[in-house]
């Protein structure tokens, strides 16, 4: 059986754990790694050591950052009536990329799983219900996954809130843009159908 | 504009760099290594730094290896009358792994591309046909990319070594295995046609 180098093999096995990278991927990254002048390699390594040593976790939003609160919790332009929960930081990203969100943020770091080990209590649920009660918030809009897991959330954060004078919605589930119904699964066709919006009435 | 923390955002245009990933999987790939532990990513930092310090050039084919010669070299048990000259140290590997070639390897580290710069002197030819001359090579096996840059650096061997006593073949071009008609672009039917073989005579 061919085996590369040591170094190598160690190299591409470590770059194979990545999400979304397999056997082939990680052999051409290892390979571009090795033709890369040391000094790209170099500047690589430092990204990562700094996003290690910098980054953190927001103390009353859990997003990413640098700095403590995070700028989108310091933003004094931003609206303190509307609250996002999302299950993962790099959601806020995509979220923010629509730019027609411009209230607050509240990241779960996870979603309800039992397969993983996730919880209610891993999700410290206690932390988004004292925000809200502490704050000024009159919507919350649960934009967790629209998968098993993120369903499960959204419910049982629901079920959290309910004696809370806030408003509770959720992002809208139907057909992607630019989507064929001939591809759509079924699943999404019966959301898009029940969700389905008023054209003239 | 919404933009990452600053160090997030350098690693995330440091792994953009790779081959083959977008900004889609380079922020998954940042994320993920920002909820990797430290001595994970410690162990990613170091297999990146051994490639770089311990993975060099074969003095003798121009594969990658760990010793120079490298093993491919030196190992007794390949046959010294086939040398099969390849694009790239990866290509050693996929010929490698079918597990049908015994002979030796010579590594161009790169085609013809007048696009990269790379014309017939950085190919180092003159290696290639010195090692062929005292050598005891029987078969020269071309197995350049099914490329335009791939086939003028075929054509360019073949000329260099017209001269020389050995067998000049090339890797067969035609329809993958399991590949549909259908699917098939043109040049790669037209080739299947016309290096079709004999089932019967």
């Amino acid at each position: 059986m061919f085996e590369y180098a040591r170094p190598l093999h160690e190299l591409i096995e470590q770059l194979r754990k990545f999400p979304g990278i397999g056997l082939k991927s990680a052999q051409r990254m290892a390979f571009y790694l090795l033709g890369l002048p040391a000094e790209e390699v170099d500047r690589l390594v430092q990204a990562i050591n700094e996003v290690k040593s910098k980054i953190f976790y927001c103390s009353i939003c859990n997003n990413i950052t640098d700095v403590d609160p995070c700028l989108l919790c310091t933003d004094p332009r931003r609206n303190d009536e509307q609250l996002c929960v999302v299950e993962e930081p790099f959601n806020v990203a995509s979220i923010e990329k629509t730019g027609v969100y411009s209230g607050r943020y509240h990241v779960l770091l996870g979603s309800l799983s039992p397969m993983k080990g996730i919880g209610p209590d891993e999700l410290r649920l206690e932390k988004l219900v004292s925000r809200l009660k502490n704050g000024n918030f009159q919507e919350v809009i649960i934009a967790t996954n629209p998968t098993m897991e993120g369903e499960a959330t959204a419910s049982l954060i629901c079920q959290l809130l309910k004696d809370l004078p806030v408003r509770i919605t959720r992002l809208a589930m139907g057909l992607p843009v630019g989507a064929d119904l001939d591809y759509a699964d079924q699943l999404t066709i019966r959301k898009a159908l029940e969700g389905r919006t008023e054209l003239k009435s």
